[in-house]
């Protein structure tokens, strides 16, 4: 057992308090990794504040985790000490059922799913805590490798929000289409970065025009308000995908008129809240309205990989720990360029 | 010129009437068809009652024909006198825009769409009139040839429920998978029928068992009653595609469970109410939740060829053109089993 440094919330009211957690003996598979960065994603808000269902306290949050391999346990074969990883919303799935054998883990259909990376509970039976703490225990399978090209604190939000996004991009095939980014936050502008180093034709469509010029800095060709009314005429039948990365309820009519004949708009948050649409939105085109969860560990190493290759990077801020309760504020305020990073050594 | 007898509403709320209406003068590329049978639609109710927006009256409904050619424009090839032919759902489209390029007229995107086969406005300026009548003027690249083996009353309903159901099928790659119908009306006993000759595993899905034997019969291997909730446990995660026939609002959460990874539930009717679902549902397992519009004309008679050669016929139930009103009835009490076809002679 390792006893090691964490920031965890002990209520869904409280701020942030550093502590002590433990971590599990290395296991034959497991990978002993000291974190280096831990990325904020708006997820660990929702789940740190019980908006999401109920969570047990003390909750350490993070599933966007870039480190280095500490120590192996003794069968681990593809990662040696000192080798530069990542940790993303698993750590662990079934492995027996059809999804997990076919390589899909985010999709495991085992009893409890996949294993989340905080506020779940593991096969050992211990409750999952994340990345906001100097080391982490993962099962080899679990771990990707960071390329050299990449410094690991902006590799860290690629590990949810990269593979978010890149997922439904590569299953959807966005190279050479006409692709459209809903919001520009932490995922967008993922989004924007890997749909136009894969080569289609991006577009956003933000709230206002505040952020256009980093839009198209990060490589949009067209960037839209989708306050101003027009925009929804104007581009009516463009799009053959539209990423949705906003998570709050949208006036889909209006975004499904967007998409071409044979068209799908995909959703990669989901709102608590239900979501409406009029069926013949769909009908008039054949078009599809669609989810997307995370990536698969294969899918996400490939991610990892392709964004090595092409120096697709997050724009990130990066905080000391004491800064995440004053993070988080300004997450829900929408003011931050574009993901927060604490560097976990300040923990 | 022509007058030809036709059955015909004067508004909303009244009976059939006989009536005479005219039908356009031969242009080249036009067929004159005598028609023999004409099938009754649930769209035929909804569109003369004015339920799916304002109509001119009288109105002359009816988009599933089948009949004779009885004269053809000077510049007609593909048929000639005396030959076995049918119309849809529409008889126009623009011509010129990229769908109807490709073929896919259905979706036309010039100003009005694709013509329908009643209540439209022609490129003529003319309103459009339908089936419920012994003739109809229809230009050459709507028309679409009857195989021998399909009798002309069984296969007056194919062209509507039968594209309708066969056209997601094609699409969504049927063949050899798990495919549940929900519906076994009109449009729900063809998907089934054409489903399994397409060797899906096919599951009906009805609000009761009544119809089991018939669903059975037409070829389903399963079939559940969506009034037991039991049958949305029991089924979870099992289905590739979901036909949903029914235009009524549904619960989709429940019915978008039934799918597993990757599958996808298509309406082929629209309800006028908003539908409601989480997307939640749809992330979960990469679902989508999609939408098709009747078929190509192309396609139809892929649909037609394949319902020859397989022998898949709607059941039917032929009735003189005075029973229409009391037809109407029934449609909408659910007791046909499962098409009204109209003998036009009688009209």
């Amino acid at each position: 057992m390792y006893q090691v440094n964490a920031k965890a919330v002990f209520g869904p009211e409280d701020n942030f308090q550093t502590t002590r957690i433990e971590r599990r003996e290395l296991q034959n598979d497991d990978v002993l990794i000291e974190i280096k960065y831990a990325g904020i994603c708006h997820s660990d808000i929702h789940t740190v504040r019980g908006e999401w269902g109920e969570v047990a306290y003390p909750l350490v949050p993070g599933h966007e985790i870039a480190g280095i391999v500490s120590a192996v346990g003794s069968s681990v074969k593809k990662y040696q000490v000192g080798d530069r990883v990542g940790v993303g919303c698993m750590v662990d799935s079934c492995g027996e059922c059809q999804h997990c054998k076919e390589g899909e883990e985010q999709y495991c259909e085992g009893p409890h799913g996949h294993t989340g990376t905080y506020a779940a509970i593991d096969k050992y039976g211990h409750y999952t805590q994340g990345g906001y703490a100097s080391h982490i225990v993962v099962t080899e399978a679990f771990v990707v490798r960071i390329p050299e090209s990449i410094p690991l604190e902006k590799a860290a939000p690629l590990l949810c929000a990269g593979i978010t996004t890149y997922s439904p991009l590569n299953h959807w095939h966005a190279a050479g289409k006409n692709v459209a980014v809903v919001g520009l936050g932490g995922l967008g502008h993922m989004a924007v970065k890997i749909a136009s180093a894969m080569e289609a034709n991006v577009t956003v469509l933000s709230q206002t025009l505040s952020k256009k010029e980093d839009g198209l800095n990060f490589g949009a060709h067209a960037y839209y308000a989708t306050s101003d009314s027009e925009t929804f005429s104007q581009l009516k039948n463009s799009f053959d995908l539209i990423i949705n990365t906003v998570s709050a309820v949208l006036d889909y009519d209006s975004y499904l008129n967007l998409l071409k004949l044979d068209g799908t708009l995909v959703n990669v948050g989901a709102p608590a809240d239900t979501a409406s649409l009029h069926i013949s939105r769909l009908i008039s085109a054949r078009r599809s309205f669609a989810g997307s969860a995370i990536g698969s560990i294969k899918e996400t190493q490939e991610m990892l990989d392709f964004c090595g290759e092409h120096q697709i990077m997050p724009e990130i801020e990066l905080i000391s720990a004491d800064k995440i309760d004053e993070a988080y504020e300004r997450v829900l305020r929408s003011d931050v360029r574009y993901r927060f990073v604490i560097d976990t050594k300040t923990i």
